[in-house]
């Protein structure tokens, strides 16, 4: 950490005016060692401008290439660009010493040949992609205290992997998990578009990208390894009427004679109870009122109660007669599924508690 | 028919003040033939206060028992009451030989066991059920021309059924179907409850009956029936943050090989062409723009654009890495899904143009 | 009228791709008069992809110049364009006798003068500023079945006159009208900005123009000509979380001592009662549950309840402790604010009922 | 302050099965200064149930009997009780040297016979009325202090207020202010009602209490006394399609000739710079691009910007033809406008940084 004498930590934002460099701005505001915020702009507008929730703040923007001039006096940069371009970027920092967290897709593979099969061009920046830590923290927190680069993963991808880790270490589940997934409209970008404006979406919803999410193959990657056997992710996605927020449900195989209480133990396990385990990763495990059948509308997450926070919420069901286990996680998509498990792992390079500036339950 | 010299259609609706029976009141209003709507309600309030999109309509509810004294004066009679009602009440109108269309669940089934073991109680009208049509108007049409007794079919069934029909017919599929439908919250009917106010549902989604849903048996029985070979059924409900529609995706397995274009093609080929094929189902036929992976919004239908409709529009994809084709069919729960499919199997029954009252398209 | 030998309206509609022109097809589409409607569009979309409700429709946009040189052909045509562009295009058509409506805000002053102040540019058709007539039906239907040229009013100026014409009639009422009003975002057009993206406007509001919104001179020359002496209008603008339609509110002092029942009943003589009445204007005079200070959320009419429709629907209160009446009046945007008064315009000035093609109740 | 050695602040929830008291839960749980958090219940539902963001939390309700007999263990508590309760529970609180701050009605009127008149029964607690301090803290931090009982404003009647305390200080004002609310439908309380049903609210608003609603005199009561003359407030209230927060818009004339500059002036110098002014109450001073009655939409504040937080952006504008100015207010009702409020003055009260556990930025 470059920082001394009695101050903070100074956190660059390479993207300032999307919806994930919104959120950094954010939760870095509040964070309680961070003592300076450079967020980047390509354009003119002033923050009030562009996130009008931070009005009053005092924070501006500076170009890019300005932040890259003063990379000696950043402890972290985060990267919240488009895929392609902290590729081209993120060595600079690195030289200077800078700790880096990349939210973009460029350091999410192992493989340089699998980027450009997903992604189209090829890698800038080939020989950092063996060195970049993919940030699940509640899953890789070790080699995340000792990273330079951190891959942050996808909004799907990191609710996918917190619904299924536990399920993939039982025995006997199926090769497939079939993943739906309904994202708020910020996870679409701020590009307008006349498909994404409030006229077109309101009281309605926006199927997209069926024939194949590029998250797809990022989580197959991931649940691979999870499970030491193939996994095969049919990943659906769309938009709901909604800003922010991801109802996920996986849907997966399991053994005949499973019962709900035994995934419920299961998750337990894995994450322990309440704050006292993962702080982030809650599994309600309310019982069943009512029995098989019944509408029992609190047995499973719903998007309202994460937005704006750090947290995923899991529901553990099962349908006993056709032998599918049925979780449902639900995240906010620029929070854990973006900003918030960036500064996560950002506390964990900087060897802070996990949980700084990031506490908070949702409104 | 009843109805005789110069007059119209005279219409009961056994159960006014839902969400469906107020759509089969609106519907009607609106029907060239039919030139009194009987609507019923057990309490005090007005047809305004109750609907008060049919201010100033010069409808009034009266007491069911009063309908049914007046059932001599009746053509059609359509239940819209909870599951457990119909089956004591069909048969009174039966025998003064008014047409019934029931879009409640109490005539769905085939045999009385069934029904008890996915509803609970007894059929209290068992020697009904061989003789109730199943009401997709569209592939049961010659049936339901000759019907006294149409058991309209659930919303998700409904919509699910015009999705899969055609890709049943191909050879190779998969015998398991996974279904995702979400739903408007008229689709949980009137009965006030904390969990469906609207400060619990804005910006959020509710997953439900993830265990087994009911219609899962009646979608199954018609899928394997169409397919001419068992299919299971995979049924995943929500409610999503909108108040009417259904936006339901399935998947199923395809042989290795399958292209968009052959799916797009038999879709085609069993609906027919826009208006001029199956009226009220609609293929999206759109090429896509931008290969593969290219987010396109307009291949998928949406809720908006039949909310309010009869119609069921189709979108039709393929992930042809994993071999899964992806159906999206959008209906409106309360009018595709239940008043409209009620009225054109109606206008069936009476031999009137099956699109009577129905042609609209969607603000 | 052009058409003959067995055939119906042929209708234009210049201007087919955004929010009014869309309506004005799914209108027309569903009008038993018209035979034949040919929208234009500037651009290289299918009407599928623009407008998905109207899908299989067998609509197909063509150029505007192809359109104005089959003016011959036509019966009448619709103008849904920007400010600015209709007063360049109208004479050719009515050289050729066809009917105009025109639902931009060209045509709506008397004197070229008054446009130039409230708009900018130079009138470019100043002689047929005194053909044209203001197409509030209800109150101009007699000039309107002699007119050639229609100048289709502002979506909030027709619903603040409904609401506001029987008041008005009342002595003693205050000199100026406080109109808030709340529109949907198909309001703001379809030009994709970020301000009006889904992710901005979802559980949010916006207001806009409280400087001065460009309808108010046109609300205060027609409310002036209303009331018999000078009306100012304080008109405040904002768009809400609804993809269409007008809530409304219009405060007025009136004279101490006014009930809330003196006042329905003026809006009862006013419209006529229901359907028997003026057929779109519909009052709800529901009595007061509960007494003074309880809320009673059956009396003050909803957007969702007029959605799709031509309907306004007025609540009428009062708040007796201070003077003032409360009028609540909603209307569809997109139809009683612009498409449907349109057609309602052309029906009368084509001596068809007024009502045709127009009745249907919401959804 | 009973809390002694080593040990933070004890604080009991009066009601914590409400939308405010869920949110005195959540502000307490991440108040620095705070240990325990005691919310009491009448019900048996668990606390994950009721606030399902509050999942992990630890939590539990306990009766309030109980939490009465354990009043000498509490420093704080706070009443989120409907009206008419907390005037009955006070005083056995003060008893014990517990400071109190009241959500409801119950303590705002510094007569009794005001009570009476507006709310109907008989005060329960007069002689406490004259002791209890209104609790807009910026206006009253001296007084609240040294406070003992605290009552809390309500939602509509603080944004308002905070809205025109500075306007109000300019001479030649008008003495009517108009103000227009729409408030999300948290603020319509947890009572299950058809209208409140997401079904009904959803695409649309609702109108309510037009004929005086109950903060009406709250409201006049404070502005007359801010003004120094009386001050007449013509409240006009409805929910929108939106589950938090209060848009709210005050109308009132001023001398002609102002400018917006000057009213930017004014708000800029009551309220001060951002973060360095009152730290809660932010003033939207960006200046106006493209000149009079051009939509800059940047310039009104949203209420999606202080969603889930205890601030309040003002947007200052001006109809200069008509001599209006105009005052956009945005809050959440639940936080500025009830929980966040009263723990800023439970922060005031025990001398704390006033700001504490409040400081975060809106997702």
């Amino acid at each position: 950490v470059n920082t001394s004498a009695g101050g903070g930590l100074t956190v660059g934002v390479v993207g300032g005016t999307g919806y994930a460099g919104g959120e950094l701005c954010r939760l870095l505001l509040g964070h309680p060692a961070v003592s300076s915020v450079l967020p980047t702009s390509r354009g003119e507008e002033t923050v009030e401008r562009v996130h009008p929730n931070l009005l009053g703040s005092g924070l501006s923007f500076l170009p890019a290439p300005v932040l890259a001039e003063r990379a000696a006096e950043l402890d972290v940069v985060l990267f919240s660009t488009p895929t392609g371009e902290a590729m081209r970027a993120v060595e600079h920092y690195l030289d200077h010493g800078v700790r880096v967290v990349d939210l973009s897709a460029d350091f999410r593979f192992a493989d340089a040949a699998t980027y450009r099969r997903v992604h189209g061009p090829q890698h800038a920046c080939p020989h950092l992609l063996a060195e970049a830590v993919y940030g699940v923290t509640e899953l890789n927190r070790k080699q995340l205290s000792q990273a330079r680069l951190v891959a942050n993963p996808g909004c799907y991808a990191i609710t996918a992997i917190l619904a299924l880790a536990p399920l993939l270490t039982l025995s006997g589940t199926g090769d497939r998990v079939s993943v739906h997934a309904v994202n708020g409209t910020t996870g679409a970008g701020t590009t307008p578009k006349r498909a994404l404006m409030h006229a077109e979406v309101a009281g309605s919803m926006l199927a997209y990208s069926l024939d194949g999410h590029r998250h797809g193959p990022e989580l197959e990657d991931v649940l691979t390894g999870l499970a030491g056997r193939p996994v095969e992710v049919d990943l659906n996605t769309a938009h709901g009427d909604f800003a922010r927020g991801i109802h996920l449900q996986a849907n997966v195989d399991v053994p005949s004679g499973t019962r709900r209480e035994d995934l419920l133990e299961l998750y337990r396990q894995f994450y322990g109870p309440g704050a006292d385990g993962e702080y982030f990763v809650r599994v309600n495990d309310q019982p069943r009122r009512g029995g098989l059948n019944t509408k029992d509308y609190s047995l499973y997450p719903t998007v309202a109660a994460v937005t704006g926070t750090n947290f995923c919420h899991l529901g553990v069901d099962l349908d006993p007669a056709r032998g599918i286990a049925k979780i449902v996680a639900v995240t906010d998509n620029l929070v854990k599924g973006a900003a918030g498990s960036a500064i996560q792992n950002m506390n964990v390079m900087l060897g802070l508690d996990e949980t700084t500036g990031l506490r908070g339950y949702a409104p």
